[in-house]
């Protein structure tokens, strides 16, 4: 195998690559990149047995052939040379990777390709695409809720499938660790009806993520009951898909919530963080106290004191009775990041799940446990 | 006690404040700040028995008085508050102090003012000025080599000492870790001729090297066989000095090492890092093997494979007898970050100290202790 390619174009594809590959090492190949070279291109290829990824990078091959070095020395070798710089690989039968860059140049140890694992994808029966601005919104406005603990392990991914509503199809992702819940909606697209639903693992996310920034216009998926597919570009990521049952979550979504707050986002966060500011510990409430025309936020700590904050009718709409209700702070805070200007809550009573949505972003919606206060 | 201040200038103040502030809590009162208003300004504290540091802050002092508050907490609170605020803070006889901007409010439980410690500086019978750049470049280019072994407690900080260079007054910082040494140096300012070698902890040299840079162009320094004193402009920082012996450094320098060779700083770093990211073992050495006009940069890794560079005599100048010798990468990158634009080694044989100079200053000298290769 012998090829040479571009170090700019080199060095992207492997920071993809080099995310999924396994760090830990306790299977040795599992930290390598498989690379291939053939038909004028090469293809990298990383796995830790639950994602795998694949890019094409366009190269110069000499000599087709594959080989397989370790993923993390390779991207911090590439990273580090010279932009602009043309690097050759090169490798012969049973011998070492060498790679060449101007008068620099390195023998990295291979390990046998036959022994570079495949997932093994299976069919797809299932397939259809997304504007990869709304994908990064199904993603971002509900990955802050996937929960961590790992006996919930049904829990640590996304849910994503078909619903209907009002007699139109949707395509849903919905993420909960049981104090919140947060779903975003899009039009079903074409090819996405009849999809099971589906749980993407954490991991496959913040990796699918981190692609969409460079994705172009569109990203397709594919689907089976086990696995699931992103085509990016030049990036193909698959994932295994989380073996459980979601719970069914529109139960604990209240309907007919009838005190409404609206408020500036801006307003109600900066005053979140300052009353928060009085306690070091995470999981302090801040108490919301409503009535006409006036937001009291307020949080204590027995240490340190006690502190609060008023936001009147110039900067909150509220006309229902008197209510107080108390929420962890950084639970406010992982919703008020996503919503865009004005947030609207809706509540029942003091003990019982709030709504809450962006004023200008329907399409989202949350939901958040209150805590005694 | 009761005044307001502006927002961004208490801000400024209690970011200073808090970073000296005990953090773990231990004693209580260390948390806190003192606040004293007082002839129409503040002056905050705060120590942790080793450091103090006093502020002073312009104020418009309503009713004189002291008290103590938690320094984080109160930092947090007001970094939080919108610029341009005016803070008032009010404490009357054994009440908690109450600080309001705007329509935001908080309680803060308060301690004791007599409880509050006192470093008591006493005398400091030596006393010289430093521009904030000569003293900038005393710490920046000395503290990466401070020790953090704590047997080794006489080597956790500078070693701040006159010292006479061919007849010609010094004033000298010096550093080491037992493995590499730097000393820089700058003409003894006035008032500081008989002053103690005195030896200043790693934590004062960060808090001090943090204001520094706000520092007006002059920092005054006071000294006695204890302590050090600080003065930048409304800030005071008091130090405790190590209680110990610092080595005869001078001895370890060595003379007569008349292998030279020159090489750009960055063509040099940027090919350590290329070949030492062969190895993710921080204490793997680089080697470097010398001839005339070729300098061949290597590093290897049992489980990865090696690497090599090479620079020309386009790149460096050298021309005595060939040596091979090793160092460890981030030692050399510890000292190369501190140079501007060329290096120059002297070397004895491979086994012996090396001097590393930056050509364009004279002022500073590093010796590197080599690693077997």
């Amino acid at each position: 195998m012998k090829f040479s390619a571009e170090r700019a174009t080199l060095l992207k594809a492997l920071a993809h690559i080099q995310s999924v590959a396994e760090k830990r090492n306790t299977i040795p190949i599992l930290a390598n990149v498989l690379i291939q070279a053939a038909d004028g291109q090469l293809s990298l290829k990383a796995t830790d047995m639950e994602i795998e990824v694949v890019e094409h990078v366009p190269a110069t091959v000499i000599q087709e052939g594959a080989t397989t070095a370790p993923a993390s020395v390779l991207y911090e070798i590439v990273r580090k040379l010279p932009d602009g710089v043309s690097v050759e690989l090169d490798q012969s039968s049973d011998g070492p990777l060498h790679l060449r860059a101007g008068r620099y140049a390195t023998r990295l140890n291979v390990l046998n390709v036959d022994d570079f694992p495949s997932m093994g994808a299976g069919d797809f029966p299932h397939s259809f695409s997304l504007g990869s601005g709304i994908l990064r919104s199904l993603i971002d406005k509900t990955r802050f809720a996937i929960s961590t603990e790992e006996t919930r392990y049904y829990l640590n991914g996304i849910y994503l499938h078909a619903a209907e509503v009002e007699g139109e199809p949707r395509l849903r992702a919905v993420a909960t660790d049981g104090h919140r819940l947060a779903r975003m909606e899009t039009t079903l697209p074409a090819g996405a009806a009849g999809i099971p639903g589906v749980i993407i693992p954490r991991k496959t996310i913040n990796e699918l993520r981190k692609l969409i920034d460079e994705a172009p216009e569109e990203v397709a998926i594919a689907l089976s009951d086990t696995r699931i597919q992103f085509t990016a570009g030049p990036v193909i990521l698959t994932s295994k898909l989380i073996d459980g049952t979601f719970p069914e979550y529109e139960r604990v979504i209240p309907r007919g919530n009838t005190r409404i707050l609206r408020v500036g986002k801006k307003d109600f966060s900066d005053a979140v963080a300052r009353v928060a500011a009085i306690s070091q510990e995470r999981s302090r409430p801040v108490k919301m106290a409503l009535e006409p025309g006036l937001l009291t936020l307020s949080a204590s700590s027995p240490e340190q004191g006690v502190a609060k904050e008023e936001l009147d009718d110039n900067r909150v709409s509220y006309d229902a009775e008197a209510l107080e209700i108390g929420f962890q702070a950084r639970y406010l805070n992982d919703i008020t990041d996503q919503v865009e200007k004005e947030v609207e809550f809706c509540f029942a009573d003091s003990a019982s799940p709030t709504i809450v949505r962006d004023v200008d972003s329907p399409s989202a919606l949350y939901v958040l446990m209150p805590m005694r206060v």
